[in-house]
């Protein structure tokens, strides 16, 4: 049997934010955080409502849960992100210590897998999760703006 | 004769935010952004008070300056700040496709050019703008911690 709380289920509920960023015009890019199967923090891009190249999903979701927690170190949270993160968000994220980053699509072009920058030594990461979903939002959103 | 806006007079405000990062217990870094010899944004390093990782005084201060400018893209900009950037801050950096970034003390353990992250190619990157008194600050902090 499935468990509920599964990686699927919260990338499901990253993919409402990216949703909710879709609506506004935004690159779909929806981010939630997880500590012991609670959802604490959830966040989509905001860079153009905000005109404000750091609202990523991720910065304001690291906020957010920093806020809630009453503490700057991630470390027994998870991230859950439709996309892979930027240098600039997973170098947040190398900072927060968090336990673990699972991502839905991945990003050859501006990832930092490909532009560089790290993920802290004791932060997992995983990928792939609900792909399909995560690249075909993005997909509808680059299709509609051609 | 020298310029009253030359870069060592911008640095030196810098290192003004810099000092009242320290007043506060923080890693003692400054940031100002500048245009047309104007400053329009100036941030120190909250990262401890905001208990918020991403709350490193570039962040702030691209913010700042998006706020004031109304847009995200500072390409016509100079940051001038204490210590050479982490990958978060560069990444930030190279959204905003900013023109110049200028740095008084290297960061050879965490700074971007050793973990990785880059900016923007348009972008000017100057080092070593009164690189001792940038250092100086830096270590009288580190040294108090001992």
């Amino acid at each position: 049997m499935l468990s509920v709380f599964s990686d699927e289920y919260f990338m499901q509920k990253a993919l409402l934010e990216a949703e909710k960023a879709l609506a506004k015009g935004e690159i779909p890019v929806g981010a939630v955080i997880v500590v012991d199967n609670q959802i604490i923090a959830k966040a989509y891009n905001l860079t153009e409502h905000l005109q404000d190249v750091t609202a990523h999903a991720e910065i304001q979701a690291i906020t957010a849960a920093s806020e809630y927690l009453g503490g700057k170190y991630l470390t027994n949270c998870t991230i859950y992100v439709t996309l892979e993160p930027c240098s600039m968000c997973a170098g947040a994220l190398y900072w927060s210590r968090i336990q673990r980053v699972v991502i839905g699509a991945s990003d050859p072009k501006r990832g930092f897998r490909t532009i560089g920058g790290i993920l802290h030594p004791k932060t997992q990461f995983i990928s792939g999760i609900l792909e399909e979903e995560c690249e075909t939002i993005l997909h509808s959103f680059f299709t509609s703006k051609r």
